[in-house]
């Protein structure tokens, strides 16, 4: 692939596929701003006093048309931004050309924002792409300033926040330790990327920790990453939590999966779900959403579950309840999403139908035991097409795994539709918000967003809906104890 | 009425409404304790080791016939019982009658629990019957001891909380104050209630405060008072608050307002719900299950709320979201369970259709503005039959309101069924036995059961609904990090 | 029980239980009316033309407030109406003692229709009532006419209809036969009554079949009868068959026992359907309703076919199907709804899981083979309360048996809601209309409403539910080939 | 594009894109034919006994991955086949080559069945490929016969029955007549095709309509043609309309389109379905599945009728029913599947919410009036990719149109999935060995395929859906009057 890079003329440093794709990556745009009123909610409200202003955000998270609107928020509220994809594979290239390019540039005088992102880096460019976002000198040099990085990070998995981390402890220690022998080939990349860091500058990561304000994270992942930092008394700044926010949480997994589900499913099979046995592993939001999908095209819905009260719910809302080992035989369609490895395990993927789909919605492709069937003897692998192989198995009888075992709502679909990350951009926003504007409200800690942002985020979603929202009268508000404009529940409320 | 006292040949208190109701009631037990796995689930596991044995609990909640069963799980665990109802028109005069002859008695030698309540108690009988549950003379005097008064109350609704409170404070006062101008009748009552107690031993509550190991509290509204209390620095003992568990709060609400709506709707009118516009008041627990009800019988459902999020998720659900004013005229059912007052006002009522159904299945009956109703001029009141009534508006339309706007889910209706009951009160056994036997675990302060025991509960349960649950292996287990045997989640996870 | 007929100072003839309940008996038919559209929107459409005028129908349908509402608007429609229960046990007595009494009569005077219907009739005093249906000498008199009987028959199972052609037969073969050896009780009554009829008159009954202009009959029992008769060359004269509307079978069977079926579930025995596994024989309309009711309530459903094509809609639908005995232990709630014998089978009974409920919704008691478990050695049976009956079997396991086996929805809920009715009534007073208005257009044969009469049906019930319908351009109708006004579908058109 | 057409060493006669599609294509039939267990279960049932052995087929029908499913299984039963499309854009281009190659076939030699399409056919080509499919002297010449052309004919739609009559008509009257001034251009290619015919044989379309056994046709439009021709006294052979079997228009419409119309939407927009207010254009069949995938995403749906009773059926289903124009402006996704012409009109469109979708799942794109769309003034059409279009409106608005008004679910999705077709095909298939074998049954006429038939198709789908079937005793079948095995409703039977 030809990369393209700024040339000569251009002030812009970025690194993307094909800025002519900018024309139709900035019609995504178009028509997902539409169906993103949050972020376009804070646009019309902060777009005047910039509240980001003066915040210089290293932003590392899936380059895509959505988080293209992101993106163009954060620098209508002020802020200066540069980007990386969180994934190796989940950039849109037409949505990072169009960045680059800016709603004002063109491929020739690109104005937008410098993203260092294309679809299929390897891991070596990942985490070169991933540094660059904390490279603000061509940033610093033209505001004669003498910060050399960002002062603010979006996260998503933490990749970001690792590198800083990692950076500084290996300054301190004089120098980047030699990789363990069973350290992972990724880890092995960033020692690398670390070490070609610290020969460069001895300092480098210890001064951009000391400019960072603080961190806003997106997923379960990183947000455990972080706690456990904490816990540890490594972090180095404080954290935002968007994760838990309950318009994060509960919208994303549920109603987010409740879509990409069968929309993966028709994309990679066009099977049938009508009348089919559909088995979903885990019963947490994104198996409700699952589950609900399902049955919402005809099919049966099997659940398993390890906690008990996850699986009495599913059995309250009808569903059967069973192990994937007593039932895997009758099995036509099956759903992991559980964020737990081996669940769905060899023995399980020789009990099920001829031509069983397998499909995983939950996390990394451990939740299928991918390994074991790849080194299953006997076994055969035929693509059918890109991210749908059948894999035909010595029992005699095949099965069709989506997206090599990987989040097939990524690889078989595209990923959650705009409106509900419109739910958790408005979270990542606010939480920016808070973290800059309010420094003082934050000593290093991991934090959740207090819960009248979460209830402002749903608040900015509810018009283009059509939903007309009750409000409390003083009385009733004074009767129940809470402000008329909230936020209205307890902290352990569960929706 | 003539009500049943013990006879002189008989050595066990009790005042209930018919003994001969007794069989009846053994009857409704039998069938109810199947449908209630988890007391079961408790006799079997703990009716050897005998836990509270040697507790005196003091109960004050509906003595119907799923607290029957409850009754006897605690007698079945060691416990001496004394009960009351929390509610004048609650009791089950058969249920009443079974636990007061007990399993092995007879209506000539009634050999139970001392029950005291009946259906259709005076507030001067309510309050009475509360007293008689702290007064255990007859007991100590069998048992040669020297306490007055239960060692643990089991509670719903703060009502023995309360007396304890007041009794002591105006003990220690010296003399019950006179009623506020502004007083309640039933407070009121109350107040005399407790000045013939200081008149009879001016030391009687402080004694039953310093015997009292603690409190296990069924509602919100009981909860909230506790929570008062301590914040005011005035709680005596310590308190669990049984109505977060997840297995009460997220089942009681929403399957069993899912279950007894409908129920309560059909019992009233018999009005097709099919094809009707159904209103619901608030999306909370109550209003998810009983949304769900109605759309499950095929009306079209509007959902009311001031929460944007929980409005939010009504709108994901597929619901409208409108405020009453704004669809009243097209309103065929009018439900309301948001535990606020003032939520359906005289505006409202005026503008139903004619005939509309108006239900309340919130909290008390100023949910509903009945006040404003009963003081219009020009409307008529006209009864059906018991707890349906035609109110004629002077609009020329009528509207049917049930259960004269107090909780139509138990007065149309029979409450909660057994099993979803089963759920709460296997957290109230497991709360008593952990304030009784771990009392150092619990210094004075209101706690929720720890999560384990939340999970045990539901897992009491799962059997009888033929649930398989999955088990952890221990390399799962670790991977997510959490035990094997639970419990599973953050305490902040949302369910 | 005491029953009522005329004072000596009344003219009208009838039998009930109390006419002092005819004041309950008329709130109640107050609300009806607003529950059957239908109905009153033909009063208002025929209240001036009175078509029925000069038609002295004799109804016999169960006596219920539904049917009350029926009867006043075929005399509000002109026709004289006389009126017997088809069931003994389904009259409602408070709506029998509001037709008698009228809405412009008083106890005292009378004013409304002759009925002759109580609950609990023997089977002698049933098929009295039906004879004197066909005695119209009071009105004859007072009209000063010289006819008998009625001149339309208005049925519901062909009771009616049957005494007619039997009473004819008998007459032209001089003697009422002797019962044969295995006649049934039923049968040998209704032998008994056409002799004493013969007895009387030897050509009552041949008179009141020249007289009668047509039959319109409502049930799938009765028409089945009305068939075979024609088939078989003796029908007298020509019969609808109401049962076919679409707007009668695909709404009664389906959206009737969606809410009737939980409705009956609920007062028999207030056991949670959320969670629990419910068994549905048979998915024809009846099976559709019921299977989506509990659904709709979180049960877990299973549904036996042997109609390939309606079991490939249950799948489709997400339904598991299977044999009752390969899942009989699983079942807590057991339904049948098939019109067929032997369905659930001595063998399911006892494989059913401990107090499972057992519920027909189907036809006749024989649906389920009660007649083996009565006679099953060791089985014993205990009324819990009326219409349910535990049955405790040999295995030590129990059943609950609802309404003895017989129609659940009738025994343990009130039938059909009214809403439901007023389509079925609505049909059965159109085809009144066509037979009497257009004798010529029916000659003997058994026939279905025209499809724009169904469409009418459908019509007058939509303003109540707020649907507007969408108007045919002149243009769209040529373009589909159907009148802009109906009807609109070719006639076999499924729906 | 280059047409691939037999080289001088094959025998085999066809016209396809690519015969190096053949492989991928075989692919897909093997997945394909493990979702149609209808079709591979008539494969095993006749395969030995070949009872189309003798029947020459001319298939005009979408050549698609499960058209060849269901061509290979007409060979497998001994016909001999000819495979036209039915529309110039619906075919696959690999399926068609897989056909041709043949599962023992190479590309070099292939050894398949003749086949004339390919994807984007001019309206020429088009015809060409039709008059193709009647022209069998290829296989005259190979078996030494006399014949000309086909014995059957498979249509959909029409179009190749269409070209017999009309051939024959000419013939007759000497001459292809000139084209009227307002045919429109298909009829003109159409008159070309057998103008050209008439020259090179002015006898062929008589002898072939005097061979022809007759024909079975699929669609809704097929049908109605035909119904056309027999009441006009023209039709030349005896037709079985495949399309109002129950196991075609109940499941191909209903479940077919709640498959495909969430797949259309997500292809085309990825636009998030919960939440949002969809419009349904009638709620036939159609209607119904689409409604029913639309409230299985979340989306709170509208729906409109001309029909009271689908009317009424809608409401009772629980949706709101409302004419287009009173609730325009809240619809964000507006779907028609009507049938009819005019339903979408200029204003609706103008109306709708800003970026609404519109599509149509009916048939012809007069559903929606695209041409007033496409002359409106100050309109602006912007390809957003393809398949899906923004209407830039002059109200400042834009509209996403789908297939340019055309059937989506083909357009922007893959039509129906492979098991839905496995009923439709069954029927065709069993309708061909009808008419095939028992021609004696079927005097010229239109027939729907006998019950037991409809039933057999259902019964071949059971087993992959794990159906088990409950079998009638002897005695429950005559008690119900029914053979044991079927047909087990009467004709106007609606399930």
């Amino acid at each position: 692939m030809t990369l393209v890079t700024p040339s000569a003329t251009s002030a812009l440093p970025f690194k993307v596929a094909d800025l002519s794709l900018a024309e139709a990556g900035r019609h995504q745009l178009r028509l997902a701003e539409n169906e993103m009123p949050g972020l376009m909610a804070l646009r019309a409200e902060y777009g005047e006093s910039k509240p980001l202003a003066g915040a210089r955000i290293a932003g590392s998270l899936h380059m895509t048309v959505q988080t293209a609107v992101l993106i163009e928020t954060l620098v209508a509220l002020g802020a200066e931004v540069r980007w990386a994809s969180c994934n190796i594979f989940s950039t849109q290239d037409e949505a990072a050309a169009a960045v680059v390019v800016g709603p004002d540039g063109t491929v020739d005088e690109p104005a937008g924002v410098p993203v260092f992102a294309w679809k299929g880096e390897t891991l070596e460019e990942y985490w070169w792409c991933t540094d660059r976002i904390f490279d603000w000198s061509a940033e610093a040099e033209a505001a004669g300033a003498d910060w050399v990085g960002p002062n603010m990070i979006l996260d998503d998995g933490g990749d970001a926040t690792l590198l800083v981390h990692r950076g500084r402890e290996f300054e301190a220690a004089g120098s980047v330790p030699a990789a363990a022998d069973d350290a992972s080939a990724e880890y092995r990349v960033v020692l690398d990327t670390l070490r070609r860091s610290l020969a460069a500058s001895p300092d480098r990561w210890t001064r951009i920790a000391t400019e960072l304000r603080g961190v806003t994270e997106e997923t379960t992942t990183g947000v455990h990453r972080l706690y456990e930092l904490h816990a540890d008394g490594e972090l180095l700044f404080p954290a935002i939590n968007v994760n838990d926010s309950v318009t994060k949480s509960k919208f994303d997994n549920k109603y987010g999966i409740r879509h990409s589900l069968p929309d993966g499913l028709n994309r990679a099979t066009d099977v049938l779900m009508g009348g089919k046995v559909a088995f979903v592993a885990g019963y947490g939001d994104v198996g409700k959403g699952a589950a609900e999908a399902l049955r919402g095209q005809g099919a049966r819905v099997i659940v398993s579950e390890i906690d008990p009260i996850n699986a009495l719910q599913a059995a309250m809302d009808g569903y059967r309840v069973a192990r994937l080992e007593s039932v895997a035989d009758q099995v036509d369609i099956l759903v992991t999403g559980t964020g737990n490895k081996d669940v769905v395990r060899l023995e399980h993927l020789l009990a099920l139908k001829h031509l069983a789909v397998v499909a995983n919605v939950g996390h990394f492709d451990n939740e299928i035991d991918m390994a074991s069937l790849e080194s299953l003897e006997g076994a055969e692998r035929v693509e059918i097409k890109p991210q749908v192989h059948e894999w035909r198995l010595p029992t005699g009888r095949s099965i069709l795994v989506l997206s090599e075992g990987r989040l097939m709502n990524l690889g078989n679909a595209t990923g959650h539709p705009s409106f509900v990350m419109s739910n958790s951009f408005a979270n990542q926003v606010l939480a920016q918000i808070e973290l800059w504007t309010r420094p003082d409200a934050y000593p290093i800690g991991v934090y959740v967003l207090p819960k009248h942002l979460d209830e402002k985020v749903a608040r900015l979603h509810l018009d283009a809906l059509g939903v007309e929202l009750t409000v409390l009268t003083p009385e009733q508000a004074a009767y129940i104890g809470v402000p008329v404009e909230g936020p209205y529940k307890v902290d352990h409320y569960r929706y």
